[in-house]
């Protein structure tokens, strides 16, 4: 069974070196599974924005992503206060879900605000890469990392450390 | 005081989008400190190294690094199994080592293998970004975003999530 995975992000990638990076693992994905990015745009919000008006952005935003989430799928949603896995406990929950008969996957980062609660609640796993806050851009390409690393390590591959 | 940070490394940078990544966050860092990147040279192992020959190039490569360690520099090593602390606390860590008068921070990233335990015994800190396996390539621009933003944040200055 081919695995779909799909990653349901807010915003498009602005920097270079983060499309560039994010192409080459991508690229690299396409040995293990279907692999979608899926690019949500994110509702604008000022410079300074009140706490309403980014819970009302971010309801908005679930209100998209709810669409695009696949029916059946296994769901990650990416916070910060979410589990932490070591690569290994990851790759083998990947392997895990494969087994258990669902064929889709789906991550969602979402985006500089988070994600709305509901999202979080819909999920099957919250799940965190680190207790550091990084830019939800450079997010996706770690995400990508860890996902080819768990392949990776699943198909007992050799990687770089 | 300006502060200096060094980071200490193994190896050069090998994808043109680290290069990027590594480079816009250097630059970015001129406003707050002076940033050296320290790039030594790892001590070629075979495809499959025995447990011996790791042990034997890291105690190689933790001599090289012994060299470039400043005299009461504060020392960061990372490793996997260190602490984790959030952006926010890592700042103020930052911070506090500046105003302890400590004007020098070393940053260590080992090799594919890690770093050899004499150097996380000679370090102030051992420190970890996160509980999973990044590249040590990928590392050094994950730790380069993080002094930065450490950085934005104690100066209050805005930068996205």
């Amino acid at each position: 069974m081919i695995i779909t995975v799909n990653i349901i992000t807010l915003g498009k990638l602005k920097e270079n070196y983060l499309r560039d990076g994010c192409s080459e693992y991508i690229k690299r994905l396409g040995a293990f599974c279907k692999l979608n990015i899926i690019e949500l745009a994110p509702v604008p919000l000022p410079d300074k924005p009140s706490q309403s008006a980014i819970s009302t952005a971010l309801k908005k935003e679930a209100m998209l992503i709810e669409k695009k989430l696949t029916k059946g799928a296994y769901i990650f949603a990416l916070c910060i206060e979410g589990r932490m896995a070591t690569s290994e406990q990851f790759s083998k929950q990947i392997n895990d879900i494969s087994l258990s008969g669902r064929s889709t996957i789906n991550f969602i980062i979402g985006s500089s605000y988070g994600l709305d609660p509901s999202i979080k609640c819909k999920s099957d796993m919250q799940f965190s890469m680190s207790q550091m806050t990084f830019t939800h851009q450079m997010a996706r390409m770690m995400l990508l990392e860890q996902i080819y690393r768990a392949f990776m390590i699943g198909t007992n591959g050799k990687y770089h450390k």
